[in-house]
């Protein structure tokens, strides 16, 4: 099955106010929805980024594709490779004709982590987190091709579910009731105070039966996020919780919240910055700690690994792990060191749910429920409906061939044209929130 | 695809007097073919250790899979581990269904580390490792059907193939000229001095056109093996050399023979026994240490990638590591820890012959020309001949759909004759030897 053409198309979406330690959600999120067709006719979707530096780099490679098999992903990951500056290959010949990679630069995330941050050496094998998240939608568009074709889902091409519905949690976020621009609040309402996460809590289990909270933090100064948690804790007993502030906190600080906090967190998530203060906080507080920003490329592995145990749970995103399959690889890597696991998520659309559920179903050392931002897009989707739901916050893995799941045309052009207009190129929470709290600063640690 | 019959077959047949630290070859050598059956009539091949206990698994665990999808591997898996000790699913849950692996007992191998070699606790999730080994053959005829279904060979299914034909080195063995019990001395002659071993490597190097050469240890006073590799690095210069004595040595003596091969040998290859003596040994030593004893389940990676790290290469070798795509996590996770690799290897056959070729055809990071007994088989196969064959050391890669081998049924029914009638059900180095040879002990460290 030979790969014909590649449609790469940016879109854009309503999002709410969401607070973070960065700033403040824009009005738009942004993806980019990849759509492979083989010369069989079959085609394959996969959803990644949106920011106009990442939409030119997978147009870039897409072109560099065309002409390979769909099985080739081999080849696919060094064509990205090489276009995106690793060494030609064959410079560093071995005996059995592999090249050792070389230095290549960052792109960088209001979410992710910086190399301050890992203490890695600058340009040390970091080309490849730019690789694989440019290769990422690619590969998962041609598992869906396989899996149509061999009349499977896609979920089987990675051993097969061993789970029937993926549990995920109800991901809340400090909030505004709306943009300031506009003039009606949104339905989700503000939420800025311990009552108000707990009423957004209650929304969005009410809505999709979610049986775990995640709470964005890094907002607040750390008291007010305690109080938060613990007013959760009173009004969901038994409901799993956990925190997420992004790196906000120093090691002391994360130190003293971990401590306050024993008995109600199942995890803590990315309270300080860099695998060494991880690992610091991680042999002083009681409860594991989990990442998506120290940890999130394959040579994290072994400093994370260290004697002093930086890291308990590891959040796996397939977008910038590098696809379904190098991700399963990252689970395995996950099970021989006794880590636990989770599912990071940004703001996505239903492709990335799919190709999510897919994943954690086929994953059998999934430990906890995974992220999601869905109950943010509010019904906004690329995908026909009726292929995705939630029942008791857990998604059924589809079992239709592929992903499950098809392009909704008229629904793409819409979100097309909303790119083109919303006037947001690349996202920028830091900016948004400047705008209107002049003196806002992102530095981290806050606190 | 629903797996609709399974075949076990053990097969027997004719080895060479190949001396090693355990004792020699018997006169027959025992493998297992797996064929799996599909409801749709498409059948794929494994091939697995023949030893008694491991057939018995084998043929347990053959039950339990019928009426499975051919994807369903997780499921396989969770079968198969079952069966064979784990706790009931369900046990211990999870948020998200899994359960938690228990103890189990460790099949041995005359060539496998013990646990007391590790350091590994008793007990210590070892039961993964018989399971891993069960496992292997259906995953690989899983593969093999999945392959033929699509239309395309078992390398696309893992990634598709980086290089046309796959390396594999010069295997050289002290040997007698033949077994002690018959009338004739074999073709390849005796070999128990550097002269012999130089003779052997000219003999297989004109025959398969190998362009490394690797030499199993163990077997004489060390001085003896440095004079072997010395006389080998003359008659042969430029070639890739490496000594594997299986763990004969101590520390100290370990030391000493690495430090007197520097810029001679490739790699050493389990000098001694278990990973706190390697990791003193690969400090000591100028260069890298290989690997199939001391890292042989995914549980040994933290240990093995501590601080001081206790190898440099890890060979490969699907029949252990739980087939193809566990063998392709392992690939990455050596990947991810900047450790180089080879394949190990075993007395075997073509089918395995076939799945180590796809294998290390998808695997972008082998670093260096793998391991085969290949020779020493001397032309007996189960499979039609045509499909293998070796060009400068290399065997390229079958590109008909599956692994691209085929069954010989004549070939298949002599071999299963053999072994019913060759009164040897599990493979015994040691007692062979001490037959000859009364005082033989395979005791380890030796020297």
């Amino acid at each position: 099955m030979i790969i014909r053409q590649i449609h790469v198309t940016p879109v854009a979406f309503r999002d709410p106010p969401l607070l973070n330690a960065a700033g403040v959600h824009e009005p738009w999120a942004l993806r980019t929805i990849v759509e492979v067709v083989t010369d069989q006719g079959l085609t394959g979707l996969g959803e990644t980024y949106g920011d106009l530096d990442h939409l030119g780099k997978v147009r870039m490679c897409a072109q560099a594709l065309i002409g390979l098999d769909v099985h080739a992903t081999n080849t696919m990951y060094a064509r990205i490779s090489a276009l995106l500056g690793a060494p030609e290959p064959g410079t560093t010949a071995t005996e059995t004709g592999t090249t050792t990679p070389g230095p290549f630069t960052v792109a960088t995330n209001p979410e992710e982590e910086t190399k301050e941050r890992t203490g890695e050496s600058p340009g040390e094998r970091t080309k490849e987190r730019t690789v694989d998240r440019v290769f990422s939608p690619f590969e998962v568009a041609c598992l869906d091709i396989r899996g149509k074709a061999a009349g499977v889902p896609v979920s089987d091409l990675l051993g097969g579910r061993v789970r029937d519905a993926v549990p995920y949690s109800a991901y809340l976020f400090y909030k505004w009731a709306g943009h300031p621009d506009e003039q009606q609040p949104d339905r989700f309402g503000a939420a800025l105070d311990p009552a108000g996460i707990v009423e957004q809590a209650g929304l969005l289990i009410d809505e999709y039966g979610f049986e775990s909270i995640k709470l964005k933090g890094g907002v607040h100064p750390p008291d007010e996020e305690i109080a938060a948690i613990r007013a959760l804790h009173e009004a969901f007993p038994g409901v799993p919780l956990r925190l997420d502030p992004n790196a906000a906190w120093t090691v002391e600080t994360s130190i003293r919240v971990g401590r306050e906090l024993d008995g109600v967190l199942q995890y803590l998530e990315d309270p300080t910055a860099g695998i060494p203060g991880m690992a610091e906080v991680a042999a002083a507080v009681p409860m594991p700690l989990a990442t998506n920003m120290c940890v999130v490329t394959p040579e994290h592995f072994p400093p994370a690994m260290a004697a002093t145990r930086a890291i308990g749970v590891l959040l796996l995103d397939h977008h910038y792990w590098g696809g379904l399959v190098r991700s399963a690889h990252i689970a395995a890597m996950c099970d021989a060191f006794g880590l636990s696991m989770s599912m990071h998520s940004n703001s996505h659309l239903g492709i990335s749910l799919a190709a999510m559920t897919h994943l954690a179903a086929a994953t059998p050392n999934l430990t906890f429920a995974c992220d999601t931002h869905t109950p943010w897009q509010d019904g906004q989707d690329v995908i026909q409906p009726g292929a995705l739901h939630f029942t008791n916050g857990a998604v059924p893995v589809p079992t239709a061939p592929g992903l499950g799941v098809d392009l909704d045309r008229d629904a793409l052009a819409v979100m097309n044209e909303q790119y083109e207009k919303c006037g947001i190129v690349a996202r920028d929470d830091t900016s948004y929130m400047q705008r209107f709290t002049p003196t806002f600063t992102a530095k981290r640690p806050r606190w």
